[in-house]
Parts: C-alpha cells; sequence; structure tokens
C-alpha cells in the first residue's frame, strides 16, 4: 500500500526537520496514510522535499521515538496502529470571573496592614537562608525541619502558653491545608462540630473533604458545650482567642467545659484555631486552651498570615501524642509543603527577635487604628459596638436599620461592608449587625470611612 | 465564704504580678477557693504578701480577664464557676521513629544531583522578588499570580507541547498536594486507576483522600486500556513521560487508546504527571499527551522538585475548562499555598532563561551518570538494563537470583537498591528485578556502587 500524504510548505522559524515532523503528524492523525499504511521511503522524501537527508532522518525518528511510525527491517516506515480519535468539539476555556467592584473603603476583613513590613531584614535573611544552608535543596522532614520547629514551640510556650515538644508540631502551607490533613488524620469524623457564626473558610474545608459541617450556636461565652454534647460530633473546632466574627474571647469556665467535653467520650478532639491571638489590646493576650489540657485532646493551630502577611503561607498543628504516632504512619513519605528555604528565613526571624520587634510594632500601629475607628463610630447616634479587645475585626449594631440597609447604604457610599449574617447558618442576628474590619486601612481612610458611614446610616 | 488559699514563695526572674498569677491561677485550679469562693480583697493580699498594690491589680485583672474570677461591686473577687477537670494520666510524646540506617552508596529514587543549583542567582532573584514587589504581602489569586501562570503556561506549551491559557494552570505546594485539591474537584470518583506498578505516593493520597485505588497493570506500553475499562473507575492516574518505575515510555498508540477511553463515558479525566519528563537521553522529549486531547479530558500535573530540587514545593495542575468552572466555584475563596515572593523568584528564574540553562546543565550530568553506572553494571554476567532512556532511575534484572537475595546481597555491601516488588500490587515480578536511582550519587560513587553490586552478586 503506498501513502497518500500531502507536502509540507516550509516557512521561515522552525528548523526544517520539526515542520516536516508537525507536517506528518497532522497528515498521519487524519489517516494519510492509514494504520498499517507504508510512508514514503526517505530517499523518496528528500527527493519530493529537496531538502538533505538528515532532515528526514530526524523527522522519521521523532515520529518513530514517538509511536507515529514503525521502522521494519525491510519493508522501511509503517503508520502504527493508531486509534481514530473522534472527538466532541472542544469546550471553551471559561470566561473569567467579573472583577469585583472597587471600593473606597474596603472594610472586609481579610486584609493586613503590611506598611511596617521589615523589607531589609526579611530580603537580607531569605538570601542569608539560600546561601548558607545547601544542604537544604534535598528533601526535609515531612512535619518541617526540627530547628524551625523548635523555634515554634519555644515561640508558642512563650507567648500562648502551649506545651508540646517540637517533635509534635507540624508545619504546613496554610491553616486549609492542615486542615485537611488533621481530617485525613481521623477519616472516622464524618461530623465535625463549627462554630456558628463562623469562619467560611472552616465550612468550606470540611465540606471539600466530604465531612459533614455542624453548625453549633456560639453564645456570650464561645461555642455552647451543650449543644455540642447534644450534636453527636467527635470532633470540634473553635476560635477561643478571638471568635470569628463575634470577637468573644472565650473564659477560662467555657474552655474547661469543653475540655470536660472531649475527655467525656473516646476521640474526641478539639481544633483550637488560635486566629488572632497576637493582637490583643485590653490587656495581655490569654494563653491557649491546648495549655490547659493535660490528657491530649486538643489539636492546636496556627499561622503567619495575620501576623506577618497574607502571602506568607506557613502554619502550623501541634498534635496531641496519640495523633502524632498516627501522622508518622500516615504522612511517613509525604514532603513538607512549605519551602526550606522559607522555613529557615523565618527560623532567623524568630529567634533574631525580628518577628517579636514587628509583632509590638504592628500591634501598637493596629491598637491605634481600633480606637480612631471605633471612636469615630461610636458617636454615630445608637450604634453599639463589640468585639473589639482584640484581633482586627468589630461588630456593630444600630437595631433602628435593616441589616440590608446597613449594608446597601454602605455600599452606596462606596463603604465595603460584610453583614453578620454572611457567617450564620442559623436565623438571621437581631439587631441587625455588621462585621468590621480595619486592618487594611490607613487611620485616614478608617476617619473617612467613618463619616461615610455616618451619613449613609443617618 | 472565706477563702483558704497557699501564699506564693517569690523567687527571682518573673515580674511578681506574673508569679502572684501563676499561683493563684494554681489554686484556683486546685479548688482553692471553691467556685464562688470569695478571694482575698486586694488590700488584705497587699499587706499578706508584702508587695505593691499594683502586683496585686494586675495579678486580678489577667485573672478576671481570663475568666477565673468574676469581679462583684460589692463583695469584692470571687471564683467562676469552673468545672472540676479530672483528666486521666497524660500520654507521653511516643519517641521519634529509629534513624535510618547510613548507606554508602543510596540508590533510591528520591534524590536529585543538587550540585549544579545556581546559588547566587537563586539569591539574587529571590531578593529582588522580595525588594521589587510590596503588593506581593497581601493576599494573592487562589490558583497563584498571574504572571507566573503565564510564564509556566509558556514553558509548558514550548517544551511539552501543552495547549493551555495561564487561567487553566493552578500553582500548588507540591503533587501531592495538588492531587488532592483535583479528588476534591471529584466528589463522586470514588475508585481512582493506579498503574501497578506504580508511584507509592498517589497510591498513598488516593487513599488519606478516602477514594479507593485500583490498580490496573502496566505493559510495554503503559496502563493496559482494556483493564482499565474493565476497573469501572472514571478517573486514571498515569505517568507517560517515563512510568514509575517501570521507565516505559508510552508511544502515543497507547495514549491515544487511553483518550478514546476518556471520551468513551461522562465525566472520565486522565491525570497525566509528568514526572521526569525534563531529562530524556535517547531522543528529545516526547510531548506531554494533554497536547493531544482536544475535548478537555486530561488533567495535566507537573513539578519542579525534581528539575530544580525537592525541597522548592512548586507544582502545577493544568485543568480543562471543565473543570476549571467546578475549581471556580470551590475554591474561589481559598489561598495559594506557594508563597507570594517565591512564585515571583522562580518566574524571574524562567523568563530570565536562568531555568532552561540549568535543565541543559544537569541533564548533560544525568546522562554522564547514567551512562557511567549503566555501562559498569551491564558488565556484570546476566544483568538486563530497562527504561533508562530518560528520567533518573532504571530497572535492572537479574534472573540468575531471587529478588530478595538481590537486595540483601546488595544491603550487605551497604548499597541500598530497592525491589520492583515494593511498587507492585499484583503477583511479584518475574525475574527478579530492582530499581535504581542513580541522581544522588556521584560518578565515582556510582563506579563504586556497581563493583560493589558485582561483587555481592557474582
Amino acid at each position: 500500500m503506498e501513502s497518500s500524504i500531502t507536502l509540507p510548505v516550509f516557512q521561515d522559524g522552525l528548523p526544517l526537520y520539526e515542520q516536516l515532523y508537525r507536517h506528518l503528524v497532522g497528515e498521519i492523525r487524519q489517516g494519510r496514510p492509514a494504520p498499517g499504511g507504508r510512508m514514503p521511503s526517505k530517499r523518496q522524501l528528500c527527493a519530493l522535499l529537496g531538502v538533505s537527508m538528515s532532515t528526514v532522518e530526524t523527522a522519521y525518528s521523532l515520529l518513530t521515538a514517538e509511536g507515529y511510525l514503525v521502522s521494519h527491517p525491510r519493508s522501511g516506515y509503517v503508520v502504527a496502529d493508531l486509534l481514530p480519535l473522534t472527538p466532541d468539539p472542544a469546550a471553551d476555556v471559561p470566561p473569567p470571573p467579573p472583577a469585583p467592584p472597587k471600593w473606597k473603603f474596603d472594610c472586609s476583613t481579610s486584609a493586613v496592614d503590611t506598611s511596617l513590613f521589615p523589607f531589609s531584614s526579611w530580603a537580607r535573611i531569605t538570601k542569608e537562608a539560600v546561601y548558607e544552608n545547601p544542604d537544604l535543596l534535598q528533601r526535609g522532614h515531612p512535619q518541617g525541619d526540627l530547628p524551625f520547629r523548635a523555634a515554634l514551640a519555644d515561640l508558642l510556650g512563650q507567648y500562648r502558653g502551649v506545651h508540646c515538644a517540637p517533635e509534635q508540631v507540624v508545619v504546613g502551607a496554610g491553616v486549609e491545608y492542615l486542615l485537611s490533613t488533621l481530617l485525613q488524620l481521623l477519616p472516622g469524623h464524618n461530623a465535625v462540630a463549627l462554630e456558628d457564626p463562623g469562619y467560611p473558610t472552616a465550612y468550606a474545608a470540611v465540606a471539600r473533604n466530604g465531612r459533614r459541617a455542624v453548625p453549633i450556636p456560639v453564645d456570650a461565652w464561645g461555642m455552647d458545650p451543650e449543644a455540642l454534647e447534644k450534636s453527636g460530633a467527635a470532633l470540634a473546632y473553635v476560635t477561643p482567642s478571638h471568635q470569628f466574627p463575634s470577637g468573644v474571647t472565650m473564659p477560662v469556665g467555657r474552655r474547661i467545659r469543653l475540655l470536660s467535653w472531649a475527655y467525656g467520650g473516646p476521640e474526641r478532639y478539639l481544633i483550637e484555631d488560635d486566629y488572632d491571638s497576637e493582637f490583643r489590646y485590653a490587656s495581655r493576650p490569654i494563653p491557649a486552651m491546648q495549655g490547659l489540657d493535660r490528657v491530649g485532646r486538643v489539636v492546636y493551630l496556627g499561622t503567619f498570615s495575620r501576623s506577618i502577611a497574607p502571602s506568607i503561607r506557613v502554619a502550623y498543628l501541634i498534635l496531641p501524642p496519640a495523633l502524632l504516632e498516627r501522622y508518622r504512619k500516615v504522612f511517613s513519605h509525604t514532603a513538607c509543603t512549605v519551602s526550606r528555604f522559607e522555613q529557615e528565613a523565618l527560623r532567623r526571624f524568630l529567634v533574631q527577635g525580628l518577628y517579636g520587634r514587628h509583632l509590638r510594632r504592628v500591634g501598637s500601629l493596629y491598637r491605634r487604628k481600633c480606637a480612631a475607628f471605633t471612636q469615630a463610630l461610636a458617636a454615630i447616634p445608637g450604634v453599639k459596638l463589640s468585639g473589639q479587645g482584640a484581633g482586627l475585626h468589630f461588630l456593630l449594631t444600630l437595631p433602628r436599620l435593616s441589616e440590608p440597609e446597613l449594608v446597601e447604604r454602605a455600599a452606596a457610599v462606596s463603604v465595603r461592608v460584610h453583614p453578620l449574617s454572611r457567617y450564620c447558618h442559623a436565623a438571621p442576628p437581631v439587631p441587625a449587625t455588621v462585621v468590621l474590619g480595619y486592618a487594611g486601612l490607613t487611620q485616614q481612610e478608617l476617619e473617612g470611612a467613618a463619616a461615610a458611614l455616618a451619613g449613609a446610616w443617618t
């Protein structure tokens, strides 16, 4: 059977063998020659195309290496037995979602103030971490490098009252990743109790991992232990330092009630997300619940994305002994998700005292911002504020308007505020409440936002 | 009810208020005073301890802030209603697993050669990426920053024949993380077809995500399409460039068979892990299967951990349009797991041509190592090698010994080799075969290892 290929039209740019190869791939995929059919001999093709032997040889050897052609010692090159593909028409790449609106004042809660970020120190230690540690190129420990974990254990012991050995620390690229990791250690925990109102990211992570999120009401002291007990869940996620979004700090009595819930059944665990614990304005930070736990039923979770910057993807779990043993079995061959150079840079940032200094500077900035914003907002008649003693957001209540009115009138003057009901799974809250984050705005902008809100709401 | 607390013994070091606070926490937690009981008045305690009023005030206000005490306007400070906790004895942190043995020659497959890593360029661009991009501190796009994704799409189009828009790229901290991400996009895909023999990390990731791994035999051209069709799985993970561990490169006919399997049912997807595609010695790299797919049923997966260094945690998925749409719904609020500074550093590494140069240098080093090692091993009587045309490992068969004999005799001369059966789910392979990685050893060490193996196996 003789071939019936068309001949290529050569153009400038790509090498001739490449153009010939591409042309022949197209021909073969369109059935010229059909599977089993013979290709022109190399010499024939040279003559037909007026190219050198090596051009044809290279193209044929590529086609053979990739399996388009089979070379037979006597009969030359034959097209391989390729299945015809009759594909559906290709789907187009969906257009990107519309760009979010530009706000004059964005009071959502995810921003942080990066104006005090110590660029020159960070650039210096990043460079040193690369230069001075060539051994950090090879694969490290799945939990993160031990010197970094030791620095973290020190930090958490000193600042947060966490009791742990460096062996218990698991470093990972963000809180969501570590939540997934933890759920993979607890495959039988199908229901996860979450705070209501609560952190949407935790709800989403639970759902993505195929578990059922069980909303548990939050009262003035945090998650309700009786509702938790009734829920039947054996795993509960709480934010005791500064509940998101209510701003409640859980008093020690409630912490002990939750611990005693955990001790009341086998395999019950509390996840303590120590969210925003770095920033507390009324008194010093309240020690972590993990430090009260003497049995090993609290999994502590923290991150540098709020205290340093959202783009630094370093978070950490502290596993109790029983879960550490399980981790070592399930994750022994995985790779840590944080680059070792970044771990080493952050270790230097911690042990050289740069992190402590940064926290003090940025904490005092947030304190001033919070004072300026709350003072200006408190002047609006009827406004009540809560949860402003810690963290980077607070709640504002204004009973005379409805929640949609609060949000829409704010939007009309280009101030973005989130309704509390956005974070609620039970009935919408009464009186009307919005969540105000202030970290991403300057003091001047905060005063502007407060003035705009005062006008919009009166 | 009057209190019955013991008094602290002050020591040097901590401030007095802190010592008093800690002492009182201990007392209260041991029921002195019992819940509801009255604390000594501040003035009483000053007098008893001989400390200043501000010391006692600070300690009491910390105890009140944390919820140990409640302040009543008339009756002073009363212990909060704390539940007594009667914990089980705490579990100890389990001792770390024993350190792995030290090998004279480690021929396992996970190491790479980092001797050519361009430290000074990397340190320079890392520093520049921090200094020149202060805006990279804030939260970025969940899929990774668009300029980096554009550079990746260019690279993959040029080197791997991948057809994609930057919008289709998802950057993540490692192949395992991205496999989890993909499984979360396909929650109904309970069975995942994996190559047998195959990559243990893929098996582990599937199991950790609560899916069932279905081993599908690999023949001389890769995954068997008939067994795949029979398996009932709608998701298959394959390594066409250089199958792990057999070293097979999948010819185009088999690729088309697998594509036609994917097109044969709704929601069928192929995961193409383009493992080790950067290193090919016999001919130029074979284009990715993704480039053959015109319908959108191939998810392409790649990483820099082999081509640059294992500790650089940057991998990427190319999602077909249908899955991209789903990703945007499910992951729209998540944070990318790779630091933005690291994305920017790697982008510069790519577009400044440093990556291409590094690949050429290290590829030619691996080619020399592979040649030296295979040449020395081929001299051992009865030895057959396969899969050495690409990647960083190959297979060695020696029918005259059993597989355990091959491994144990190698271990006796301190050469670590892995048996092929380690990666097999079906019956152990015949004849006896071991997997040899060479990237982590120098040329001299490889010659030493080959000499040691020659002695051990004859």
